[in-house]
């Protein structure tokens, strides 16, 4: 039973991904023990995974799931699969470890479009949860690409399978994606996500900061979803989401 | 024993307030085993209790006394339970999950004076050591109360039973208290709290940059009360307080 | 065996040293398991052994030892033991809790180099792996040693006996050693190194932060000596050092 449920404080509905940088499987299991309700899924960040051994990741794999939460490799070492031409191999892989999501993104390469929406197409065929990712790991490379060309891209992924499509946010969320080099939201840049027809739900905002978590719950409502929340952070912002820490305090609706 | 004991090194008698963010009770158990005797008190900060189970919280609160750390749910939580009228039902159930400690404040909401003063004898006669706060979450609300009028209600808070009072730094540290925008200290509203007659062993900072530590040790000596330390830093103070870092080392008198 | 082993990532010979700051036998235990094997040595911060008990210290260095990682005591501990004149009696108790290694620095108090020079000497004669340290801990003090003073000091102390020179940046990587006010590095003051005829394999650049560790690997390769690594950091580091983090992906030759 949750604690101080005599409050009856408000809920929601928002997804938070957590990003897991090669923490250990005893820190997860007594992590999600405390907040793994609050989880849905977790990302095994860029290519942290090639750098575990198989054992620890297939630990960590079922722990998650035992918990509800589904724990998936990092776009970049797709694309490392995909540049050294073993996709195949990357997702049957991935299936032998016991992941049931995996990530397709062109952050950190080149990758033609058209081949992106097929990767996007062969996973879904494989029977994994697609979550494709828009934006490039490069602040100048990031920078090129018109928030227009992210909303148009961010359609056709979802059209060509993707559950979910995530917006870069990285780890550190500044300079990057919606980002300014403060790590304040860009207005116009949200603007047109927001004047798009977009369904919100098929939306994964990484917001690693405290002052976006806010802005994007203010904005967008308490059940919006966000990404790259630190293992320290899941507990903050599932108050933030609920009302109950000073920046959200009195603004949550019951 | 300590290690090292032949080098003498200075003790202190400042008290330690720590900030737990939703820490997992294995984590609890395994880090106060190294430095639960350097700390006096653990704040569950802000609304957190309220988003971990009975359950979690129990055990957690058992941990901490166990080392002989005074846990207690942070301010807001307080705050949450008195706008939603039920404030005595708060006090019952920090009883009973085991808390001997809470904190009355308003960070978050306007409470008039005279009721908070009442909320703090309340407390007391519920049985409960009492620490009360001053200062707003809000940078801008926060800014708006001359540094004079917080001193005066800090001395009625004590007044009214309050066993220590802390002065708000947040999390962060940074534009809020007696912090500029830099997390510096401002030494105006500094040298008003020196310059006034109230007893130093009844403050807590809320001090979580280093260099507002350091700032603390070198003008109010190692034993200053200082508090939301996060875990990580606890023996990192714990070193300044004895001149066994370099921003200390030679300063500490033995 | 390591996961993702079909994708035949670059390896290298890289030494990393990593910043022990109070954590829990637990924690360490359970890190070792995931990354012990990137790391060569762990270095107990500053003077945190000392606020540690001898039974935990212990504790910990059986543990690091058993996943073949040298632990030592920082520098700042060598120091206070010296300015006591306990030095021997320092390396007599350093080798009875297990360590075999330490550090000899001048960082936190003025040591007359000769003195330093024979300290080195003094330790290799009891038995132990020495690594020396340039640099002060006082952004003015560091400030005022040229270069070519550092450089012409670190060969008298490979001569004297070091096994390792490390080129200071505190845990903070910020206005110290061979970084601005902004973490970034002097490009002056690293082409003055690189035009000595150092050992690159006897340095250890202290490198707290992402982008320090990134230059330093884009510029001399990814078997490059880092120290000061945060636990957090170990393996998005080791990700850097194989070309999986955007960073530096596509960049590090196989």
């Amino acid at each position: 039973m949750e604690s101080f449920s005599f409050l009856k404080i408000p809920t929601h509905n928002g997804l938070t991904m957590i990003i897991d940088k090669g923490q250990s499987p005893e820190y997860v299991e007594h992590s999600m023990r405390v907040f793994g309700k609050y989880i849905s899924c977790a990302k095994f960040g860029w290519g942290t995974s090639a750098v575990q051994s198989e054992e620890i990741i297939m630990e960590k794999i079922e722990i998650y799931k035992k918990y509800g939460v589904k724990p998936y490799p990092g776009g970049t070492l797709f694309e490392y699969a995909f540049k050294e031409d073993k996709f195949e191999e990357f997702l049957t892989y991935c299936k032998k470890l016991g992941f049931e999501c995996v990530e397709i993104s062109d952050g950190s390469m080149d990758i033609d479009f058209s081949s992106k929406c097929e990767c996007i197409r062969k996973a879904k065929e494989f029977g994994f949860i697609v979550l494709s990712e828009i934006g490039k790991k490069s602040i100048e490379e990031d920078a090129k690409i018109p928030i227009s060309e992210k909303i148009k891209n961010l359609k056709l992924e979802l059209e060509s399978g993707s559950d979910f499509v995530i917006l870069e946010g990285r780890e550190g969320g500044k300079s990057i994606g919606l980002y300014d080099e403060k790590g304040n939201l860009k207005q116009d840049d949200l603007n047109e996500i927001v004047n798009s027809d977009i369904d919100f739900k098929k939306l994964i905002f990484e917001a690693p900061l405290k002052n976006q978590q806010i802005e994007f719950i203010m904005r967008f409502g308490n059940s919006v979803n966000l990404g790259n929340i630190a293992f320290d952070e899941v507990i903050s912002l599932e108050t933030l989401r609920r009302g109950l820490r000073g920046d959200t305090f009195g603004k949550i609706p019951k």
